[in-house]
Formats: C-alpha cells, sequence, structure tokens
C-alpha cells in the first residue's frame, strides 16, 4: 500500500480570454499542475497568471508542451522529425522555465499534451524526440508519463526520472493503454467507480475493461478540471485519501 | 576615438520556411547577433538553426523580442498594457536563454524589434514593461538600445547594462531619432555615405540630416542583412575599421 | 415607440476546444449573432458549427472580423495601415461569407469586433479601412455600427446601409460613448436597470451616466453571452419585449 | 501530341514580409498560379498583392489551401479528421474566392498544398475531405491533382472538373509517384533533362526513374519558383513549347 500520492492537472488552458476562476477553484485540491506552454493553448498573460497561481497554493509547476496546434488544442498527430519536435519542446520548456525562474519558482517537471503525451506513450521516435529535449533542459528532470509506456522507458534510459502517471476516471485495457474515448465504458463516470480505481491504486492495481486484475504502478493521478462536477469529484478524492492515510503531494 | 565595436544582425528572421544561406553569409561579419524568438518571425527549428550557427561562428547571442504581430513581422504598434507586454517579453526571452542553454552557450544580450524597439525609444510605459521583463531573467542583464532614448534611461535606472546601438545607414534627425522611412533622405544607399556615418561614430559624433554636428555614443553598429548588397558592405565596414585599428568585438 | 428589435449577440469565439452548449443556450433568445472569423478567436472548426447552428435556429448571420491578434482577443488597438487593415477584414468577412453560403445561408452583416468596434466609432481612418472593405464584399452591406459613430457616418456615406447597435448592460456618458469598464458604473449589473435602459431604447431615449435625457436610435440590442446570468437576462428581455408587443426580428 | 499546356506556379508564399519581386518575376512565364491562404503562408496582405498582381498579368488564380501549419511551411502530415478538413479546406478557399472576387476577378481553381497534396493523393478519407469542402464551394470547380491518383479520382466521382498536374524537374516512380526527395535521383537539375520530360508530356509519356516507358496525361505543370535559376528554366521552358507550337494557357 503506498502512503503518498500526487494529483496534477492541466492548467491555464485558455488562449486570449482567459477565465482564472476555474484554475483558481481546483488550485487547493491539486499538489501539481502542467501549464500550456503556447503551442495548444496558453498566452503569456495566461501563463503568468497561472504561474503565479500556483505559486501562491505552493503546487510544483510542471511544463506541458504540445504540437504547435493551437486550432486543434494539440489533439491531433502531428507527422514532425525528431529535430522539428525537439526544437518545438525545448522552445516551450525552456519558455515557462524561464517565466517560472523570473518569479522565484523552480520547474518541477515536464508532462507532455494530448496526441503528443499519447503517441510518444507508443512511438519510439517521438518518445525520442521529447526525451532529447527534456535532457538538455536538465539532465535528471522529472517527467510525467503513462506508467509501463516506450515514453517512460526512454526517459528512464536517457537518465531522466520518471512519475508514472494513471488516470483515476478512464478505463484501462489489458495492454495497460487508456480505452478510446470513442468506444463505449472508456469513462468512469460515477465518484464510486473512480474512487474504487484509486483505492487499487494504491494496492498498486487495476481492473480492467475485460475484467483482468493486473498490477500498475502510479506515482500521479490526473484530475480533468474541464469535466462537469470536477470539484466535488475533487473533494471526494481528497477525503479517501486522507481517511486511508495517504499523503497528497508532488512527486 | 573608441578602440572596439560591436556590429550586430537581426537574424533567425523566417517562419517556416528557413533559409539559412542568408544568415551563414552574413555571419563571419558580425559580433553579435538578435533572434528572432516567434513572435514577428522565427518558428523553433528556425531559432534553433539560428543559435547553433552562431555558436559556431563564436558570435554573441541575443533575443529579439517583439510584439506578438506575425502578419505584420512586429511592425506595428500595438496598445498592450504593461503586464502583457512584461508577459510577452518574458514569454520570449526565456524561451531564446533556454535553448541557448541547452546547446552549451549563454544570452548575452536583449533587444527589442521593429515598432516595439522604436515605441520603447520614446515611450516610458512601453520601456518599463519591457525593463520589467528583463530585469527578470537577470538583474544586470545588457540591453541593447538607441542612445539617449527614454528605453536607455528607464533600463539603467533599474539596473540594467545598455549598448548604444547606432544605425550606420540611416541619417538622424537633430532630436538624434532615426528620419522615418517615409521621408527622402531616411537611407543612405553609398558605401562611401555609410562609411563616412561610421568614422564619424569613432570619433563620437553623426551629422544630422539638417547638417548639424551632434555628439553620439557608439557601442554597437546594427547591419540590415536584408537589404541588397548587404555583405558587400560589411566587407567594406570590415575593411575601414580594421584599418582604423578598431577591434569588431561584441559589447 | 418601436415596433421592431434586434438582439444580437457575439458566437463561436473559441478557438481550439469549443464548447458549442454555451452558443446553444443564447441561440433561442437571439434574433441576429456576430461569428468570430479567426483573428480573435473562431478556428474554422467552431465557425462552422456556429454557423449550422444559427442556420437551425434561423438566427441572421453576421461576420465579426478583428484585428489579427488571438493572444489578445481583439481587444487591444493595433497601428495597422489603411491598406493593411482592408486586406484583414476582406480575408476574414470572405472566409464567413463563403462558409455560410456553402451550407445554404447568406451573410446578412458585419460587425466590427471589439478594440476594432471601438477605434473605428471615434476614428476616421480606421473606419475608412472597414468600410472600403466591406463595400468590396457587398455595395450595400449591412454593417452594425454603434448610433451616432463616425463609423455609421463613413459607412452610410460610401453607400452601406447601417443597423444602429445600442447596448442595455452598459452606461453611455453625454457624448453618447460607452462609459469605459475601467470606471465605476460603467456596466448595469442588476435585471431592472437592464430592462429600464431598453424601455428608454423603446421610446428612443437614454439616461446617461451623469443624469442626461438623450436621444438614442436603436435598432439592435447587442446580449453579451459570456456574463454571468446572460441566459436569465435573456429571458427576462423577452418577456418584456412580448409585453411591449415589441417583435425581435433581424434588422 | 497536345497543342496546349498550362504552366501554375506557386505563389504568394510570404508571411508578414512579403517581397513581391520574386512573385513579379515569375508572372510573365505562367499562365496560373496557386495562391497561399494563410495556412501555410500567405498573410491578407501577402494575397490581396498577389491577387492584384495575378489580375495584371491576367493569370488564372487559384486557392493554395494547405495543413494549418504555418511553422511547418504545411509541409507535414496532420492526423485531421474528414470533418475538420473539410471547415479548414472551406475556410481558407472562401477567403481566397472572396478576396479574388473584391477585386473584380474569379476564383478559377484551387490545388492543395504539400503535404496535403500528397497526402490526398493516395489517401482516400483525406481527398474526401478536400473534395467535400471544394464542391459545396463550386458544384464543378476545377480542382488540380496529380494524374492518376486517389485525389483525381475521388473529386471526378463528385463531379468536380480535373486537371491533370505534372512535374517537370521531378523524376517519377513506376507506380507514377513522385521519387521522394530524400532518394538520390529525385530532382532533375539539367535544363536539357527538365525540357526532355516536358517533350515527353506532350506526347502523353513518362520515362520513370527505373526507365520504364509509361503514359500520363498532362495539363499543367507545375513550376518551382524557389529553385535558384527558377526564372532561366522558365524562360527555356516557354521558348521549347513555342517551338512545339504548344499554346501556354490555363485548363
Amino acid at each position: 500500500m503506498i502512503s503518498k500520492l500526487d494529483i496534477n492537472c492541466d492548467l491555464g488552458e485558455f488562449y486570449g480570454m482567459y477565465d482564472e476562476r476555474r484554475d483558481s477553484k481546483i488550485m487547493p485540491f491539486i499538489s501539481s499542475c502542467n501549464i500550456a506552454c503556447g503551442f495548444h493553448s496558453g498566452d503569456p498573460v495566461a501563463i503568468h497568471k497561472t504561474i503565479r497561481l500556483a505559486l501562491e497554493h505552493e503546487v510544483a509547476i510542471g511544463a506541458h508542451p504540445s504540437y504547435p496546434d493551437l486550432q486543434g488544442f494539440g489533439r491531433r498527430v502531428m507527422n514532425l522529425s525528431t529535430d522539428e519536435l525537439e526544437a518545438c519542446v525545448l522552445y516551450q520548456v525552456s519558455a515557462l522555465k524561464g517565466m517560472t525562474e523570473s518569479l522565484g519558482g523552480c520547474l518541477h517537471h515536464v508532462k507532455p499534451h494530448g496526441a503528443l503525451y499519447n503517441h510518444a506513450a507508443k512511438n519510439e521516435e517521438t518518445a525520442m524526440g521529447i526525451v532529447k529535449a527534456v535532457v538538455q533542459i536538465k539532465e535528471d528532470m522529472l517527467l510525467y508519463a503513462p506508467a509501463h509506456s516506450i515514453l517512460s522507458e526512454v526517459a528512464q534510459d536517457a537518465g531522466l526520472r520518471v512519475c508514472n502517471e494513471v488516470f483515476a476516471d478512464r478505463r484501462y485495457e489489458n495492454d495497460m493503454s487508456l480505452r478510446s474515448r470513442k468506444l463505449e465504458g472508456a469513462v468512469l463516470h460515477q465518484e464510486e467507480e473512480v474512487i474504487g480505481q484509486i483505492a487499487g491504486f494504491l494496492k498498486g492495481e487495476v481492473v480492467t475493461y475485460e475484467g483482468l486484475d493486473l498490477p500498475i504502478k502510479a506515482d500521479t493521478v490526473c484530475l480533468h478540471s474541464d469535466t462537469e462536477g470536477a470539484e466535488e469529484l475533487a473533494v471526494a478524492i481528497h477525503k479517501f485519501l486522507e481517511k486511508q492515510n495517504v499523503e497528497i503531494v508532488a512527486c
């Protein structure tokens, strides 16, 4: 049974018209956040505000780089060469790191966004592009990656520290990938189901869509702030973890 | 008579379709460069290549932040608040600084681009927005600014080091501003005229459009790489400075 | 006393992550809408969905062109030349018009967005840039403009038809400009105040912030969909207009 | 032996810093042009100037839509859904069409750009997205597509007219695809080779990289304006076609 768990959330995901109310509400419930770097969302003003908010709440700050796809919110795979991807990630993480340091903080981790995250989980070339960039920023930077993924392996081989990310509101397949949102049964809507899955994570296991009971290593749980009822769910998770004496703390 | 002079040039100013031939040709003739940060030009791949090129040629690397105006190449004044401007500059300079450091270099200076440079030269609020950002990146960062400008004063008051920039191919007005390109006589087209103006700079003086002989402090000369005959002019300037025993070296 | 009134609303203002729920909710209460064209917000997918939604609800479709300022949501004045502005407006209105026609609809009007709208209201050169573009799209196109503004005059001189826009939730100054949001008393928060101002519009008059009772010509009322309680307010306005036997219909 | 041939060229491919000299030089040698629509290049000012230039030279005007990838110049495949692609193409072609009509011209054809062109040539879903959009703009619009490609088939099935495009300076493989630029022998550098390939096109045949003599239908030849010696090559092609009594005229 694990004794501590990180809760992370993707924030600062507005461009042009920043609505800080939503991010303000979720901040008290998380221990780390992943801030959009301007390529899928997040203009400089939004980034600046979100970093300040995270520092106030003592939430660990991560960079959340994406494919350069503002129109598609970074949710579409793009066929970039490793060099192109490396330059894109370097640019975004550098911007986030510098802005964080200018406000007296320091960059805690990197978590790729959307299609980049999912594609790197299973595609070695994409994983290499990300990892090559992150290593240059800091040799032993912390990377949030799916447990048991190619991204996780490539990162560790290159010397990065990896924080295994799990999803409390998504069903897993037998190969430990997330069940596609296009298929039925992909998302857990009931609070009890989500809490049940977290209870499994604490014991190091997960029940897949097809019913297998498989081992899983969970260092950080991702909370989706843009789903309805996100706040209520955050409160419920907090209460449950407290009752289990699990400390909520950044990786 | 001054014994050393910096020659700087704006580089990496392509987006999407990078033509490194032009930048490669001008590199041997300059001691410092100002690299576009993505807001008026310069995608991550272009930036990455230009930094590498500068490091190979041992040319000092500067960030060249702009208003967020890709369509207008940063040549149009935008009515940003000081906070918005601060965030924009922080983002761009951080990106350039991080990418430079990841390649083993270090950021030498900051030079605002286009409309931002010209507007900050005479508008205190705009100058403040830039300076507030740069101070946060590094307390005593070097800033390239027009000699005798408001930007220069605000920067020095805030503790930044300032490198006075002069233009060899542009006529000055009596108030030491550059004569507007919209007016006749704004640009020096003849090589002898340009060399003549540089000869004046070495002695600390400049003859204005109206014929006054005024004092000017010149630390760095800006070379425009996008005008026809830029290379030939660069060679001529080099020869002239050598003959005068003036060392070409970054500020 | 006027017998009909248009209610318009700015829609499709999302980029990358489109939330059609908000727009769907407001559609039943309006007779015309102004769809973002991609320069302050509104990617092609968002535009496509919003046009379809408007056609379903038989809401008249307008183009809502902006300065090219995605980061600033089009809320910052940009110093564009008349030619640059003309090209920008032509591009945006053409895109909206073509997409609307491809879905079997037709473009009903043009309403400039944000800083462009406000600046053109009092700056003749900016008004000219917009009007020159719109006239080329259609000689007698309908333009939404503030009553008694320079934009309105320039448009009528050029042969455009003008629909006078008024704001129910904003206080007017004695010169008929909107009281700046930076000043106290700019926004009417109480439902009764808003309804009271509309009652005045129906009679052709408005009480300014300083208490003057001035004549105003109202053809269309702008409803802000992004303020809290927008839906409740829309319902209240509808009820009031019905009771007054005022038909809600596009200009 | 064919008696007429169109020569087309991709133009207006600048963003922010428009250099009309290059486009001006190539205009006298072509009968149709494909104008960038803002997604891989081409801001509104560049588009406006290029349309004017084409009208002056009586060159037929085409829209040149792309994936939304300004950073990658539209040269990278993006995984868009058919709906997303349809909206993207509708937006771009509408903008070009409206701007052309506002200047008194009319849109002659559509030619997809870069990765979109190449991917649609062999991928049915991508071809469908493009064709669905173009049909909505005009039922029997003219589409430039590679001879014998899936895009060509899908377009004709949907009722579009197709103009078969061939490349004079690129080697063909036995399956009639262009030899990849990454492989040796992809590009014809010698003027005689290019003229030789055009001579083949006139007779309806092409010799592939591996030496096969295959039939090919050529309606339009694409001239690349960004390669060195483009102008000289254009002159040579003109002379050759004149000698052969082949009229150079838009499809």
